[in-house]
């Protein structure tokens, strides 16, 4: 027989893996839910109709499709069949399709319910999706994605609202010295404006987006082999050299954008943001200007964020994010204008494993484990473990009577701190043995003292 | 357009759905942890040969397949493409098969991973499975299972356990009169071989659970169109007219099966088991023997748990389990005995819904909304509300500066106790007007009154 496995790209998860990635969520959740987010879920599969055509055609292809029930092939247009065409065959053999994103499914949502729903709608969404994406490191088959929107407004609080949540949530985790990047969509299409490559928006911000990784002369270079000209680089100049902090962006960006309604409009946007979050203040993260932040700009119309790890771990973005204008437009409802950021929990549980920021207590570990000398003694043991799980204490029976080493052995690998022996001896003092596992001490404890003692720990 | 929808037998959860349901999985983590449980997560899909097989024809058929992703066809054979043929084109273009249950995906992790667990081995794992079923009231396409078991120990004090945890379970959900009935598959066998009707244990056992439903007189004539004997249903016949409490039933089965051996283990493995639960105290649920219980009898080889909701509702069980003796014997791993229940959470829900039992304070909504009345006004309420959120309170700004009216409305529908209204006037007071919801009235307070007001709702 075949040893076990699972699908490549996808994974199993340990205890102690389950309950790191908890104590992500939960943290997360509660943040969420202090900022008035409220959950939703919805089902794991979609009518495919839902989700093709959503995500360019590399996305269709990387959709998981699910083959229909019975017998599939009856349905099949004899024609279509005898050319044996995958592509064609596909839409008559399969109806459903795993999640893709959280996004689609939220729009799909918001228009189905939109007579329940009360807007502005605060939603959070934290489910797996599945992408038939070649599995490398840290790049996955099924992976969690963990969004926030707001859709009914276009306040810009709201944006202010987003970082001051990411910064919330990074300053529980403990992560210190986060970025959190900030640009308007409005902003690099006046750019693309001014220089006279409004035709050329995407292929600009394509190659601006990548200056972090090519550098000024590469950029130029993909620049002009998309064929933006030598005046319009010429007039790009400034944004290579732009420096300092918030405030003395803005200025260079009024300066460069003046004759842009657009660009201007991005800058006031961004002004109203930077501004009120400087008033209200930061924890622990940092906001920062990055005028080649760019992130699928088909989509986004307003603000644009991604967040960065602390600079001494070597990982892209731990979450990202902006505003859009139409959500809802593909499913019929117009007019929806929403924001919405989302957490990489891949990406941040690498990071605290890499800074070593998971709380030692973060395994609910057990506590004690009382060592089984056999029926009289266990039910001994039971009566004691009965009372003190009531008050909400965890403890546990080995539930055979095997030697005492190997119960040890098992309490030592499982990492309990406290052993607990009550044999013939004990019963009869009405007491309990408590073996601290760590320096091997023992003492003689009555139920009282021991309640008291392991709810301490 | 058309309206979007999702597939049948699938769900949306709407906040507050998410909220409940959270609810219930909350409490049964908790209880699961405070007995050593701890957490694994397995994948979504697995490979097809995992789970097809494993769950009979009928199951195989219901197992929902993922299609393989690019040219799934150029893999099919000529001869096998020609034959247009569901069944056999199926494992050729189909890998990865959707999770069907818990169990076994939980055998293969446990052979999977053997090295690397500590035994015996106590895992809870709560996630989705999917099963192409023709949908009906309270039967999914999607729906969420939830496991515990233990692996790798042959103790009946984990037996003892799992009532305990039923019973705390249930009593922390506030759901009084469960009953937890319990069975033992060796008396089952004991009583056919006592009868002569050892061959037709399956037949047997079948028609027995069915006393509930088709009375005595029914499950004799199922009984004899199976080829079971006059003789033999004389034999049965205490059976029918089992009475008293769980002491009585032990007697008479001890009478009954005292030619068996293998009957003659089970009463006494039965015995163990409730004398035990009695010493130990329930808080809200009893224990009950019921000989009919037989739940997949293929799979259980010593005790059967099966839950039932309180008299008063009208829902089959909540719960159910049991012992078996080769969980991972079809991944190569034998001996290892394991023992295991689940909890039925949809309908779990329902009861507690039928009921009136979740808690008002379910919901953590957000505790008050401040009034946009303009960008000042709005900045002056966001640092009052950064604050309360430090401190763990959720506040929200509405988002737009409308009309008054609106903003109220929105408080309204969404059930947000408390308004806190700043303008001018307040700025300049360095205050707030509180307003209740509920009864209208208003109050001028500082920040601090603020804070300690809605600190304690």
């Amino acid at each position: 027989m075949l040893k076990p496995s699972i699908p490549k790209g996808t994974r199993d998860f340990s205890p102690e893996e389950v309950t790191r990635r908890n104590y992500i969520f939960d943290i997360i959740k509660e943040t969420f839910s202090l900022y008035g987010f409220q959950p939703i879920e919805t089902p794991s599969f979609e009518n495919s109709e839902t989700l093709m055509g959503k995500y360019g055609e590399e996305g269709d292809r990387l959709i998981f499709k699910i083959l229909n029930s019975g017998d599939f092939l009856s349905k099949v247009d004899d024609k279509v069949f005898s050319e044996k065409d995958s592509n064609k065959i596909t839409s008559q053999i399969s109806e459903k399709a795993l999640r893709y994103d959280l996004t689609v499914p939220f729009a799909r949502y918001v228009v189905q319910h939109q007579n329940e729903i009360t807007f502005p709608f605060k939603r959070y969404q934290i489910q797996p999706v599945w992408r038939a994406d070649r599995p490398q490191k840290g790049r996955f088959r099924e992976f969690f994605q963990c969004d926030a929107d707001v859709v009914g407004s276009n306040s810009l609080w709201q944006e202010v609202e987003f970082v001051q949540l990411y910064d919330a949530v990074f300053s529980k985790l403990g992560l210190k010295g986060v970025t959190i990047k900030i640009n308007n969509r409005k902003i690099l299409s006046g750019i693309a404006e001014t220089i006279g490559a409004e035709d050329k928006l995407i292929d600009f911000t394509v190659a601006l987006d990548k200056l972090d990784k090519i550098g000024e002369e590469g950029v130029k270079t993909e620049m002009r082999n998309k064929g933006i000209g030598e005046d319009a680089l010429q007039k790009l100049q400034p944004l290579f050299s732009f420096k300092g902090n918030n405030n003395d962006k803005l200025n260079s960006l009024r300066e460069m954008l003046q004759t842009s309604g657009l660009g201007m409009k991005g800058v006031e946007e961004l002004t109203f943001i930077t501004d009120n979050v400087e008033t209200l203040g930061l924890q622990t993260a940092s906001l920062e200007i990055d005028v080649t932040l760019a992130r699928g700009l088909n989509y986004y119309t307003g603000a644009i964020f991604e967040v960065s790890a602390p600079a001494e771990v070597n990982m892209g973005s731990i979450g990202g994010g902006g505003r859009y204008d139409d959500l809802t437009g593909i499913f019929g409802l117009k007019d929806m204008s929403g924001v919405g950021i989302s957490f990489g929990l891949d990406r941040i549980y690498l990071v605290l494993e890499e800074l070593n920021l998971f709380p030692a207590t973060v395994a609910k570990n057990t506590k004690s484990l009382f060592i089984n000398f056999g029926e009289k003694e266990a039910l001994y043991a039971m009566k004691a473990i009965t009372n003190l799980r009531k008050i909400g204490i965890t403890a546990e029976l080995y539930p055979d009577n095997v030697k005492m080493g190997k119960q040890m052995g098992y309490a030592d690998k499982r990492d309990i701190p406290f052993t607990i022996l009550a044999g013939e001896k004990e019963i009869q003092a009405e007491s309990f043995t408590l073996k601290n596992m760590k320096s091997g001490e023992q003492s003689q404890v009555s139920f009282k003292e021991l309640e008291a003692f392991l709810k301490d720990r």
